[in-house]
């Protein structure tokens, strides 16, 4: 994660693109790559998606809006001074305090 | 990065999840997460929203958000065997080949 | 529509919150409505979310999640100034020219 | 809104399209939306948006996405049963009522 944060670091910097680094616009930013993402999964089937997904081009394409989305992510992190690795592996490990495997096995999570 | 896979498919496994680990399913959870960091970012002034995020206890709430974003992404490239650090590298230095330092100084991209 | 409209513009002025109505952050009040609307739907299944979706306690809380979204996105139309119902008609019919039946009976829209 | 839901409706049976209509892909269609218009307001200036979003052809641009995450929605809400109108109208009143005007004045409501 920070190989990829050092690079979009010498990215911007060499572009001088600091100055449109707020975090609003990058989240914005990052929206709109979730939304490309969006598109090429909407009419997949739902049961047929993993397997499709496997198969170029699609693959490609799905595989390129990811990495949109992570460079945006790390950037935003970047900017609030996160540190995206530690909390997500703390995260997970709070999800599995949260949900006792026996209580939830097999059982989708309720949001509701 | 796999570190975090790693840790989230154990999750996962463990709960008997999988059967719900549908492309469009987890796309939908990321869209969730998206969300709750748009919610906690939405009416915070531009300029000084950088600084309001380093500081507690905002600071923690959009770390998890940003941590959730990032789980579910990863689980995503994992469904569609995606390497997302190695294609994020190769999306940034794309991007560095689209834009030259020359053109594109201090001039926002244009997304139109 | 210009009902909700100017059951919002009520709202917004007597709480004087005008100041806090650009653009950018009324985007993402609306990103953060479609993420809550997204968690209530991410773990259903897909042939089995319709039903469920019109069934209670879930009908009302989605209805309430769409009725979120739509009042941002009027809120966002009027601080631009969009006709939204006139442009939603004329986008429909251009729909209908790309489209045409005879091509496009059964087949799912190609957003790729 | 029901206009543009009935033409909604007259579009998609032409096209034998209802088959592609559940409400998890409809959802990712509209994410796909939001996400072109989140492309449209990223990189703006905060504080000059909302006059840029006025002016060609940015506005035509954006009107046309609005419209488009507005026939999302309103398809969304038609597959479940769910009078959008109403629910909103209602949900202002209730926000109207949660946020009492002379607390909440000049004061941005906290999300947090």
């Amino acid at each position: 994660m920070n190989e990829i944060r050092d690079a979009a670091r010498v990215f911007i910097a060499e572009r001088d693109w600091q100055q449109f680094q707020d975090p609003k616009s990058i989240l914005l930013a990052l929206v709109g790559e979730v939304g490309e993402l969006a598109e090429l999964l909407q009419w997949l089937p739902a049961d047929g998606a993993r397997d499709q997904l496997r198969e170029e081009p699609l693959h490609t394409r799905v595989s390129e809006e990811m990495a949109d989305v992570l460079v945006y992510l790390v950037g935003l992190a970047d900017q609030c001074g996160v540190d995206l690795r530690s909390v997500a592996l703390t995260k997970i490990q709070a999800s599995a305090d949260k949900y006792p495997t026996d209580q939830h096995r097999g059982v989708a999570p309720d949001k509701t």
